[in-house]
């Protein structure tokens, strides 16, 4: 074991847990990264066994990987952004939570995307993957809109894309709609032809199922099919409401993140386009900074 | 037991087997109603001895009310619209069924509801209910529009103006649209304020649970509320697209029939409103039209 993180060095875990996945990485005080862990969903709604389980499970991966033992897990200063943490019952359930660190410092993964994408300092972040929200952090001041789930809420999300292209499909095939080129794309894609072979594809469908099918949308819209870009223009105005309200709390920074950010970032009005900036650094290292910052406000508190 | 129903004289059963519950009823040849029943849930969709189960129980039902022993079920010649069996799969199962009838004759709801609207004559019905859809049948020739399931389909449904309320009403909420008095009349009705918990109580929404706040969406519109006139306008409008496209077929009559059809008819174009008439019978008095066809085609067919 090196010098560097010798028994009492501070050392940090950032977790980004989220609803398939966990990713950890453990650095240390001079901000060198040692380890990284990858595990399962460590979502709450799962309940709090997977949840911990994965947490764990990534944590110990970690650990190896930067040379330590499990029991230096009891040294860690933990930063953990978890989805499904913004509803209170969960965030008490974790709360609650007889944890192995040193300690742990709780917040949602959209908060540490956020950290994470501005290298701790203020800014706002939109997510735009299978979901769609966005966040603010200004002046110590969180705002947040968006999300809420599917099928109301996560506007302009893969899944809202996913949900609609078949909702236009169905409407075509039916004849009370124009036909749109991706009727075509989703039957190519589905291997069917049959409207009832379609529609039973998605007879249990998940949000992850919709959003398998949103790049069909842009696809179309690219090759100038009317009802795909009326999507487009629909799904983008979502979004650019979202970052119209997070532009009004001013922040230094914009960034959007997510799989179908790409895709979606030409149809947004030229002034949101200019003020978007590369997300600096990931969530699981947004999370360290929570915890740094948590962790030395805990102490000035103390020192008070 | 009367002589009008004794040994040798035919008995039809007409069910009608939907979603939540079975309705049945028992008709004589010369069409005097003997007995109902009403039972749980008959569609295939919620498994086969469950949609069986629930056709029996209703079928002793009306049975014991007709003054009939359960051993006369091996009279009946039985018309069953079923939700459900427009699926192949679902509409193989009930055809292996040994069902312990004289003989069994399969469509889907909506085609018994077309038959009970228009006496077994030609005509058109669009049900508005939880779900949306609607079927022409002219000329031997069934024309179906529309339903496929929620949320992509179903559009104009209950289910449909539940899930556009909250998704209108969290936009408000979240500063993305304007204030609607939808949002009050949600947090009345579910007697919450806060976002999240209006969202939790949605988080396991079934198209049953949307539906229920549908009629806010009609009280919004009445009161003059700018975003409820809105959706009330785009629910008719896909209503209306499914009314035109089954009146080209020219079908004598049109009826309305489901909780959500007084409510929408005001909105509906005023050249299709005077088109609308109201359906004359039930669809489970639909389904003894159907018995009585199909089994009259059979003996022709049988008699060449």
């Amino acid at each position: 074991m090196s010098v560097a993180h010798g028994g009492d060095t501070p050392l940090y875990l950032g977790i980004d847990g989220g609803g398939s996945k966990c990713r950890v990485v453990i650095v240390s005080a001079d901000q060198q990264v040692l380890g990284e862990g990858l595990s399962g969903p460590a979502n709450p709604l799962r309940g709090m066994k997977t949840a911990t389980d994965s947490i764990i499970s990534a944590t110990q991966q970690a650990l190896t990987c930067a040379g330590l033992a499990f029991n230096d897990m009891a040294r860690l200063t933990v930063g953990a952004g978890l989805a499904g943490l913004n509803v209170p019952q969960y965030f008490k359930m974790f709360s609650d939570w007889q944890h192995p660190f040193k300690a742990l410092h709780l917040t949602s993964d959209l908060h540490i995307a956020c950290m994470g994408a501005h290298q701790g300092q203020d800014g706002a972040v939109i997510i735009i993957g299978t979901g769609s929200c966005g966040l603010a952090a200004v002046n110590g001041q969180l705002i947040e809109v968006g999300g809420h789930g599917f099928p109301y809420g996560d506007n302009g999300s893969g899944a809202w894309f996913g949900m609609q292209l078949l909702h236009k499909v169905l409407l075509s095939l039916d004849q009370l709609a124009p036909a749109t080129l991706m009727t075509e794309l989703l039957q190519q894609q589905l291997a069917v032809q049959d409207t009832m072979a379609l529609v039973s594809h998605f007879m249990h469908a998940t949000p992850t199922t919709y959003a398998r099918f949103a790049p069909l949308v842009f696809t179309a819209a690219e090759a100038g099919d009317d009802t795909a870009l009326q999507l487009v223009t629909q799904g983008a105005g979502f979004i650019t409401a979202i970052a119209r309200r997070l532009l009004n709390a001013r922040p230094p920074r914009l960034s959007l993140i997510g799989g179908l950010a790409p895709k979606l970032l030409p149809y947004l009005p030229a002034d949101i386009q200019q003020q978007v900036t590369p997300a600096l650094q990931t969530p699981e290292l947004g999370a360290i900074w929570f915890a740094r910052q948590s962790s030395s406000a805990q102490s000035i508190a103390l020192s008070l």
